[in-house]
């Protein structure tokens, strides 16, 4: 690497921000042309840097950085390449590129780790094209069987296992097979996709856990009619009852603290300008890093959903679809990523990750920790998610110093 | 006609009822086979009882039974056989055929009457397949030129005009044309489609006016954000502020009393299941005998929406797309129409049509008045739309009576 590896995040995500990018976003689902551009991209880069890459068979890609003991088990720093439909340029892509520059920082300060320390690529964390968040990271961590990953399929019917297998979008050639998924520590440096950082006016943040998320449908059934011949008295409006329920759903978590809830999607049935809602389906996430936060909110819920039944005539059902509990960071790698925050002259900021991750995946198989940078305006997930190119360098040395102490902690364990 | 005409009322609307059926309701949309079988059977039954049939430029047909008097301007009777997509079997279908059945009623009754009455199928009163509602009774009475009439295209790019010239769905061949547009009154048979004539148990309603409608857009917009990472004292939500302005919305009608205002149709952008949602678009449909209540209704709406946008962060515009007046019906008429009901030995009910209908156009060439019978819960423009049979029957014996007190109404002035 010729330029110094904290300018290189910032080179290097621009490049790799032009893959994939077309008028609304940017748009890499697992699989496709673009997103096995993005993995040919790091490959290229490992190389270049002279890391030793290996490849799973999900499509996970590993570039390792020798450690004094090449027996031990390796400190694994990564992220994600794919993106949502309409995503940004550092949602996941920042840790995957960040891994590799602190990886380029260590070697042009000569600075050696008792453990091998790989940067990864996971495939497939958003979910993109085959129905599955935290695909590569599941895979690895052995939450989900490969064969089983392999035989997920895309809405046009086209299975994992056939698109890895596709000169378009499929594995990596000629790269070496991934033998083993021990792994020492994980770490992973990632955008805030929040407000809190900004709001601060600190550069720097610690995950302290990845909290809780319940997702529901909801489903309201009222009754249909004419808009100019029904009197209102005589109306069961089911988009009027849901109405009085998303105000509730946002009182309650305005109330409980340190936990949202949002209605995101609603779909009104007959959506006519002059017919009276007969049925609406609306979703609910609801996120704490506290469960029994959670809880409440959902007893709320339900206890007025009795009244919203008794005194308007319909229906509400509320179904759980999925339901993930909290994942604490390890308190030992906290400790260690917030020395590293300190060697650098910043105070962390000690917070929740409202966004799940491939941290989650790997907290079930090693000791995990993330570290965040601010995200301008709290965006993600669109076109003009953005962190300042200062942010960006100070992550990349931030996660350089990490590795070192999270070495040294394991060491001294 | 050989049964009785009042049974005939049941048996006609039957057949008529199996042109355009499918699976979810029956769809006649206007100048398609379906809707010109319909007014193909028009023409057979009128032709087999006996009356000389008309039709005019866009399709309106007219079936007439000579008066004393034939040069006196008639006395038409009718409303439209085409259908919203998934329609019953009595809008608009019932005064049409209803308006034939009553003229058979009279024969029958060797009843003579100073004025020439014609029944009327008035084309396109539901706004199918061509954006424009009233179409037939809008050409009629001069509201709609005929050749902007004919230029309305629809969602395919076909013109009225080439429509009305093809085989399938055009003007009935060897039919005369149609020569004038005076009228010396119309008449106007109807279910209700609401639930007022059911709850008091009244079987013969008299509209008193068709009541004032406005129709707005509104947009909010807010801010998207990530469902996870944005607390919820930081957000923009544009579908909790919706909530809130379809709640008052809600209460505000119901205060206004007589009033009646539906959010029929919302959209969600980007609609997803964490998204925090960006922006809302939603309708409103405002009815009201009396227009000054809907300009409080949409003043309330105004103040809150600044108490919202104030409180919230987000841009509430609201754009009115249709403003349309009350139409009283004729005094003269409505007292015929209560003498003719009581006549059969029942007390009519007074009502406001919350619906629009092709008499609010006839309204504008001539005294017009309207009589309803009930709609079994209330329902229609459903395929579970109903009215008792014996109610379809008295209805029928009650237009028949209408036209004989109009007529010797119009005589006595």
């Amino acid at each position: 690497m010729t330029q110094s590896s904290e300018v290189a995040v910032v080179t290097r995500l621009a490049e790799l921000a032009a893959i994939g990018r077309h008028s609304a976003g940017i748009s890499r689902p697992l699989a496709t042309a673009q997103e096995r551009a993005a993995r040919e991209l790091f490959a290229t880069w490992a190389r270049a840097d002279g890391y030793a890459l290996t490849q799973d068979r999900v499509g996970n890609l590993f570039a390792r950085r020798a450690g004094t003991f090449e027996d031990a088990a390796p400190i694994l720093v990564g992220s994600h390449l794919d993106t949502v439909q309409t995503g940004g340029p550092y949602d996941g892509a920042y840790g995957v590129v960040g891994a590799l520059c602190a990886l380029a920082l260590l070697d042009s300060r000569r600075a050696a780790t008792a453990h091998p320390v790989e940067a990864v690529a996971w495939v497939g964390e958003e979910g993109s094209r085959f129905p599955f968040g935290c695909l590569g990271s599941s895979v690895f961590a052995g939450l989900m069987d490969v064969d089983a990953a392999l035989a997920l399929v895309d809405d046009a019917g086209t299975s994992l296992r056939a698109a890895l297998a596709a000169p378009d979008g499929g594995l990596l050639r000629e790269v070496t097979s991934r033998v083993g998924t021990r792994a020492a520590a994980y770490l992973e440096l990632h955008i805030e996709q929040g407000p809190l950082l900004e709001r601060a006016g600190i550069p720097l943040g610690v995950v302290t856990a990845i909290v809780a998320q319940r997702r529901y449908q909801v489903i309201i059934e009222g009754t249909s009619g004419h808009a100019g011949t029904v009197p209102m008295d005589q109306r069961r409006d089911a988009l009027c009852a849901a109405s009085e329920l998303i105000l509730v759903l946002e009182a309650v978590a305005k109330s409980a603290g340190d936990s949202v809830v949002t209605v995101g999607r609603i779909a009104v049935e007959p959506n006519g300008t002059n017919v009276i809602p007969a049925r609406v389906t609306f979703s609910i996430d609801a996120r704490s890093p506290d469960e029994r936060r959670i809880d409440a909110i959902e007893q709320a819920f339900q206890a007025t959903s009795l009244d919203v039944q008794r005194q308007r005539g319909v229906r509400v059902t509320m179904e759980r679809l999925e339901s993930r509990a909290a994942v604490p960071m390890d308190p030992i790698l906290r400790q260690a990523l917030c020395r590293a925050v300190e060697s650098l002259g910043e105070h962390p900021l000690e917070i929740p990750s409202g966004a799940g991750h491939d941290a989650m995946c790997l907290a079930s198989i090693a000791p995990s920790a993330m570290l965040l940078v601010p995200s301008i305006g709290g965006r993600s997930h669109v076109a003009d998610e953005r962190t300042a190119d200062a942010d960006l360098k100070l992550g990349v040395a931030a996660l350089a110093a990490s590795i070192l102490e999270v070495d040294r902690s394991l060491h001294a364990k």
